[in-house]
């Protein structure tokens, strides 16, 4: 599937005729196959037009900047295209940050050493020291910054010292502390949080035990990136589990702690894939 | 499996030893074999405790009235229970109110058809005429009551004059009119509606829209008894389908609609079976 | 959407580079927009291709059967490709065969009345008389033909004459013969059946029986193409409820009845709109 | 929920009138609250009957084996009950068989040391020697037991003199090897297997690689308990996800992971809690 020759473009722009075309043959002109393609228009007359290309870069007859550069010139800036090209042998650089649940956090370690995501998690952070052990049995650097309502904004500021030219993905994985609108500007539209609720109900604090006064017959936890709005961002996933009255605050939220596993880990997966296109308050994903 | 011979008795009431004992005694020393039981307590210590219990009137050695008048005295006071008893052999008379999509309507009609909704379809009313002849062909009078916002109360007062003693159910079948206090008062506890959406996100108008706007990646359909508060009463069933950038708001509604018919569906179902408990602001429902 | 003026291309031919822009720049330089394309490759090295297009066709500068022939000429010889185009506005004729169970046949009358199914249904075949009036009710024409063991050939020659010049998609809705080869070969890779239960589980006679006595948890429901060998063709659809023990063969029958509603209208909707390319004993399957 | 003070009983019997009130009777007699109370019925008239009662034993006025005598005297004898009684605070001892794929496996380890799954896990055996690290890093003992083909029965003897006197559950968690009848006959139902298949389809070798060739739009994972004849003992648990042409045999795998550590971490679960109850060739699950 994906090898260190794949390289993915993902394009966002004014839908209008001819963009498949010119993009099809700019690659096959350059000697690169596509192995991949698929695409979306929020309405052909006058709407707007997504896509994602997997190509291969073996045979590619330019290097990989002169590639691009010809891309904008030849095809982008004609249909005022905004996108950019990864790289599968340029792996991504996760940094996740937890409290003190450590079930999210365990399935996304568990699936990284299975090789299903792909990507270096170069540090985990957390507010509280519990997972350290856990965290460094994989080789991973785990750093205590306590967070405090009297030095929150000193106690952020040490947090993204240590995320500086680190991180190009930052993962919440249960992470309690809101952060500040200054932190999320510093890193747009690669924060993804997991809320343990299905999104737009219950957002905030506690969605289990507004779930179980609520009364609802189904469970659902929600992957979104992180916007200055709390709990608003686009949703990139989500998926719900059935309940009744039978069950607890304490057992929705055993039942619920699979679903944030499962939900967050596909969520981190898609991103290191370059399946996301962010799109107003919404994601467009382009899942397998 | 249901048979006229069926009888069902449900109870609330305090928890505390021997309920159990109490109540399977009873029925067994007056000739009923128990055929289906189901319990449960919000806390052994305090909290409160239902019951659901199908037991065969065959053998009965009391009539149906004595054998009610002698629960009463010497199990159900005892243990200060809120109780009734329903006979398979009284079947229960539904009305369904409806606007002018047909799909939910349909589904309970083609069930019942079918024998799958053990009830008598009395009557079918709507502020349209354009269900007519599809309900009539079913062999149920159709009744059109032009619902106009300068003479609600009147209109609605017609409405519950078809229905005056002749409705143990009322199903609001996307039924596009919001009932008021009165009409509600005067049928609590037995008015199912069908909201569109995966309540408690999105109640009020448009779900479909409102969902699209933000981006959900599941959609869903809540059965729920109606209340005062609009979109707010017990529910009873929920469910959702996955839905994806690709989908419009057409889509959506087509999608929904499938949502609609098997939960509006469920509900009755358990309804006339007499599963479920209204509880405080939730059901306790006794799935098969 | 789906519009009087979208075609659909679908194309199978050895994966190779250059297809993607080989297809959209042809009908890019026709002055057709295209409004939709998804493809697959079972490997890009030496594996299958395979693609589905919609295009738009009020600008063509070429009439279709131009189209069809350049299209055969610049592309589709040079990539070896089986292809073919189909136009919105040449409504497909299905004919429903149908025992004695109307469950999946009302379902799929009731969606194409919604104006789900973009289709002509031309008539209804049973082997039995029962559901004459349902049938006709929706004005389509139904015609019974007894099947009886000791003349099945001539019997089954009825059909075909009924069938001959007017059926461009049979759908068996719980038809409960056995097709002959001869039928089948007549109408290749344009018959879908509904099998009752989660194939290759449980194939041949009464399924939800042997669904019960092996005790599982999960019953299912199957769409698939007709060949000559029994319940093992090319699959298109399928889906599971959860059951328990509690469920009698009757209760897995109602249960059931529900999937394959929903199982059959799916690929019935996606047959119609061109969505399945048949490969082998496998049914590729671009989905909305 | 479960506290040591929680005792459960499982009841087969066949049905008659009156058992319901003869059990809880006699709890209620001896001072113990019941707090849960499942039954079923294969049919009142003539059919067999199950129980699964959960009582406290805190007030009970008389000793754990004395209740056990009386209760056989008292209640058992006289409705022909095969039944047993287990006592939350005896904790269960489970050892785990195991090969190569850990992913079964962590998951169980990782559910248990978050305390979802009470029991002891005493040992891990595996025919590799390749987890022992991550084994014991909970500190549980991993013993490698070499299994070749020209000393089976020698192998098998050693990893029984492992168990011998130390497990009361055996979970196989990907153990890739066929176990003897007579190391089955050993432990009968209490080894649990998981099969990477919606049983009874693709039973047998590579199971992933049979669905992708039959082309199945869904795959599943069953757990269940071993029997002499593979992969055909009483089910306990199945669940399916959805696939596509466009996922290879690999990307089964990948997905199919995931069903295999949720089904088999429920049922290993439900047994624990003494929730189920094999019938013939069915497993009753008394699921929560």
């Amino acid at each position: 599937m994906d090898s260190d020759t794949t390289a993915r473009l993902l394009i966002t722009c004014p839908d209008r005729p001819g963009i498949v075309a010119a993009v099809s043959g700019f690659f096959y002109s350059h000697g690169s196959n596509i192995t991949a393609l698929d695409q979306h228009s929020t309405d052909p007359l006058g709407g707007d037009f997504f896509m994602r290309l997997e190509f291969q870069t073996p045979y590619l007859d330019l290097s990989k900047p002169a590639l691009e550069k010809a891309f904008e010139e030849v095809v982008a800036s004609r249909f005022h295209m905004n996108w950019r090209i990864s790289y599968a042998s340029q792996i991504k650089r996760v940094a996740i940050l937890v409290s003190k649940y450590d079930h999210a956090l365990m399935e996304l370690l568990w699936r990284w050493k299975q090789g299903q995501l792909r990507c270096e998690i170069g540090m985990v952070i957390s507010n509280h020291p519990d997972l350290q052990e856990a965290v460094e049995s994989f080789g991973i650097p785990y750093h205590h910054v306590a967070v405090r309502a009297e030095s929150k904004e000193e106690d952020e500021r040490r947090i993204l010292e240590l995320l500086e030219g680190k991180a190009d993905l930052i993962v919440l994985a249960r992470y309690m502390q809101i952060l500040t609108p200054q932190f999320i500007a510093r890193y747009p539209n690669v924060i993804i949080n997991i809320h343990h609720s299905f999104l737009p109900a219950f957002a905030g604090a506690d969605p289990y035990r507004q779930a179980y006064e609520r009364g609802v017959k189904l469970i659902g936890a929600t992957a979104h990136y992180v916007t200055e709005e709390l709990d608003a961002g686009p949703i990139i996933e989500q998926d719900v589990a059935r309940v009744s009255h039978r069950h607890s605050v304490h057992d929705l939220k055993e039942i619920g702690r699979d679903l944030e596993r499962k939900v967050l880990a596909r969520a981190v997966q898609w991103h290191l894939e370059d399946r996301t296109i962010i799109y107003g308050n919404k994601t467009i994903v382009f899942a397998p």
